[in-house]
């Protein structure tokens, strides 16, 4: 409280939003985590083919407010491509979201995009050939988006420089291979705070620079829990890094949407940045808006 | 989780922070809000003289972690200019911090200026003559910082163009009158954001480039609760906004240092931007050093 009743007053009235900014009011795009074979319960039911786990999570993460809904088969599964498609098939018959494809396999997308009612998210392709000639064409069969990470056979670059022009290959990509850049989700990878606490920041000014590689820029997306594994506290550790990528102009993020003070978090950050409308309902509305 | 073991592996040891990168760590500096006559429990003690509530929020806000405390002696007292000299000789009496003498009469300031024991914050001072002219010198005279509002006669520009114009006007004067920059605390004064949904995203703007203004720059410092006044979810709306702040560069805050979730976020705000060094119990050691 600054204490300067004359100098703090507000205007009388609330502010009306132009018609061009409530068009720019793009949502975020949250992208359910949990269908991932890394996750004890979600690998056993892979491996034994039991639905049940898989059934729950996707009614769930729905319910929550997930736009897209992840699906990874997990690193132990003899046959991914079998996998991805009985996930495709499970998650499909108890949900309407469009999925996220994750794997490294690409026969195993492949097979799982073959299997996609709606058009799906390919996650994910690195600035590299010959993985962007697999995946580029493929995305544009199947109509599908993609993810694009900002690292190559060398590895993840730590400077925002660096990442930016990873990320501009992958931009390049989408151009030559006729993707929609508005399809294309640039993510800069994030690490965890505890082991590689000098990339966070490159991270956030990486998300600026992106906005600015081609127009319209491409969209930006991080693997939010990336960033507190192994650490303590990682509900706050996210929670807070989702904010401040927000700030720097984030367009959507691969997380744990049954964390309802992370969604309170997010719902707070969009009034914060104008992005959705202040009313003192405004927790309850993004949640039933989703 | 992206569920990309190899590609997010950690690297293998921690990494060192250098000794350029350590001496860039500056702290955040917590301006304790609470001692303000807005507050009904204060404003009764300042107008009946009784010293109790005063000592009990100025230990308080010591033990909690505050930098300065902000005495603010309120708009209804009959005398300021004898309040804040009490309210200044009270706290003095039990808490060791310097102070952040708040108010817009310049004489009561001077006056507590004059009992002040160690280097006082002047809160604050708009953009525009006279106000410059007797504040500035006056801060010289007494050693003191001062908390430069990027207001002028005509109020609060809405752009952070215009903000960071008068933030230079403030830069300009400091280098007029003597006053170090580093001494210069810029507040780009955030609205509430549930009548000025438009200004925080130009408040953040503003921090950003109020760190290229000078070299050295002028500090940063926002009034906190302002953000969140009259909204419902206070605390939240606070946090939320002082990360976004805090990644846009802030170096300073007026706030309710007595609010634990709020205290948590700005410690993990300094592990994700690399001003402290994780550790587990890293909660728990900004708490402590502070």
């Amino acid at each position: 409280m600054r204490g300067q009743g004359a100098i703090l007053k507000p205007p009388l009235v609330k502010r009306r939003i132009t018609r061009e900014e409530e068009a720019g009011m793009a949502d975020i795009i949250l992208i359910g985590e949990r269908i991932n074979g890394m996750f004890r319960d979600i690998g056993k039911a892979i491996a034994a083919q039991q639905a049940a786990p898989i059934i729950e999570w996707a009614k769930k993460q729905q319910e929550m407010g997930a736009d897209f809904l992840d699906l990874n088969v997990g690193p132990v599964t003899e046959d991914p491509v079998a996998a991805m498609r009985w996930l495709v098939d499970t998650v499909q018959g108890v949900a309407t979201l469009p999925l996220a494809l994750d794997s490294t396999n690409y026969n195993a997308i492949e097979a799982g995009l073959e299997r996609c009612q709606r058009p799906a998210l390919i996650n994910s392709c690195p600035a590299e050939r010959p993985k962007i000639e697999r995946v580029f064409p493929m995305a544009k069969r199947f109509n599908a988006k993609i993810i694009g990470l900002t690292m190559d056979k060398k590895g993840i670059p730590k400077d925002a420089d660096s990442r930016a022009a990873l990320a501009m290959e992958l931009v390049a990509a989408a151009d030559e291979f006729g993707l929609p850049l508005e399809d294309l989700f640039i993510d800069p990878l994030i690490l965890p705070c505890n082991v590689a606490q000098d990339h966070a920041s490159e991270v956030l000014e990486t998300i600026r620079r992106v906005k600015t590689l081609s127009s319209p820029p491409p969209k930006t997306v991080v693997g939010l829990s990336n960033v507190s594994q192994k650490t303590l506290n990682r509900g706050l550790v996210d929670r807070t890094f989702m904010v401040m990528a927000m700030a720097a102009g984030l367009d959507s993020a691969i997380c744990n949407v049954c964390d309802e003070e992370l969604m309170n978090s997010i719902a707070t950050a969009r009034i914060l940045l104008n992005q959705d409308v202040y009313a003192d309902s405004y927790l309850k509305v993004f949640r039933k808006g989703r």
